[in-house]
């Protein structure tokens, strides 16, 4: 219910903003607090740190999703090393600042201001999953009306390929709506997740905009150190907008599927890590960062 | 119930056997279908395939032991690749014939009739978990006099150095007892693991036996991707009997233990991983086949 008031007041003072800011075919509603819309970078490297006998097949995990919910958003690999493990991937950085996109090796920031920012390789990241992309498969998809349909779309795909295995996935297109959240950075003590999206997670609704969405599906079995099924991430293709998708629709969308049978985690190696009860069922808490709703 | 009325015969016929046969310091007790005691090899190879960079802090997984569980007995990594994973480690081989144990860069099976042979590097292996052993700590336990002791006084030692990351053990030193199963070779369609064991498992009792039980430790959130807890193999100093560790006893033990805060797991490319329903708790089962009981 917070939620839905906070995100009722951002959408009153985008209006707002939209028409004092330049917008490039959509609409933007940023949080009160802090509203500006930073530059995006003018050139994105595309190049990555992996050496030549990377294993391109595997998932590569920072952390449990279990770490995070609990409130563990200390950095534990930086942006330098996460390029060395993949050029395409989801993820969010210390301290909860913003939701990460990684994208043809390039890491960005959707803050929680809406803007987008190439992140330096110094900073650090709590919890993430990348991998290097090599489609497997390329198809497109029409009449996504909703984020729910994209996903049965996917999960018919992933049916075929095999439900036990990991796949990442490119949609790219033109999106008639797509709505994202970010949140707000936070300071220790830190609480847990889903009370951080109660107060400070910021919303933002966009129209007929152009951009990526990078998509992790993780099987069953990953219940306990991730989110089952899909999760998505979007960045605009001028790399000013994104964040985590919350629901999104489009005529028609490219889609490139990286089917991935290799998954590696690192664990972080501080004392709040060591010490969660990750035996407590989070399932609910989980349900809740993923979707935005109570 | 069968396997109780099914050890007792085997204790029957061991005792006979052990008046025909030379043992050193031990009395083992075989399945009646095929009594006889393979040679070991004379040498065993310490060198390992790992290349310069390897990850030395990585649990390496062919697998989940849920495939295993549902019958998945097929091999998917040769010995050969798994010697680049680890040197240490436990696992099983394709058609489920004999319990891995890998030792200092050594793969032996311990198999259905009690006996250990050193694996050949084109064997494949269905389910196994490897390191490359780095000991953090190493210390003495004394007063071993069954399984779950020592599971305890490892448990005590994982709580200090943080339950939710992976560790795998070294326990070296003369056992007073041990008990170990193997089982015989399935062939195809497989059966469940659980029905295999009811008519497939073959027991060995020793007594006073020098040797190293290698162990691994899963943190809880492993629960759908193997079995949460310790999971012991043992082979022999002399590397002529082992299996997969059902109780134990010992006067001192000398423990080695590696904390490793890496995981990675490759799935096997097979139709029939592709179609298990993981999303079926497999625990009770899984229960079943690490502890021998109903």
């Amino acid at each position: 219910m917070k939620n839905s008031k906070f995100r009722k007041s951002c959408l009153e003072l985008g209006l707002l903003l939209a028409m004092s800011v330049f917008m490039t075919g959509c609409v933007v509603t940023v949080d009160g607090k802090s509203a500006y819309i930073a530059p995006a970078p003018d050139t994105a490297e595309v190049s990555n740190g992996a050496s030549a006998d990377t294993d391109r097949e595997v998932i590569n995990q920072v952390s449990l999703l279990q770490g995070l919910t609990f409130g563990d958003y200390s950095g534990s690999v930086p942006v330098s090393r996460l390029r060395e493990l993949g050029d395409t991937g989801i993820g969010t950085f210390d301290a909860l600042n913003g939701e990460l996109i990684m994208l043809d090796g390039t890491v960005y920031r959707a803050a929680y201001d809406g803007s987008v920012e190439e992140v330096a390789d110094e900073e650090t990241i709590p919890f993430s999953n990348v991998t290097f992309f090599d489609a497997d498969e390329e198809f497109s998809l029409s009449g996504i009306d909703n984020v729910n349909t994209l996903k049965s779309e996917l999960d018919a795909k992933v049916d075929e390929l095999g439900d036990n295995r990991f796949y990442m996935i490119k949609a790219t297109g033109s999106f008639t709506n797509m709505q994202v959240r970010s949140e707000l950075p936070q300071t220790e003590p830190y609480k847990p997740l889903a009370e951080v999206l109660e107060t400070d997670q910021t919303f933002f609704d966009y129209e007929n905009i152009k951009g990526t969405v990078v998509g992790l599906y993780c099987p069953a079995y990953m219940n306990d150190l991730n989110a089952v099924g899909w999760h998505f991430h979007f960045v605009s293709d001028d790399r000013l907008y994104g964040g985590h998708v919350l629901d999104l629709g489009a005529e028609e969308l490219d889609i490139s599927i990286d089917r991935t049978d290799g998954f590696a985690m690192v664990l972080p190696d501080n004392d709040m890590f060591n010490n969660f009860d990750l035996t407590i069922d989070q399932s609910e808490d989980i349900k809740k960062v993923e979707t935005g709703e109570d």
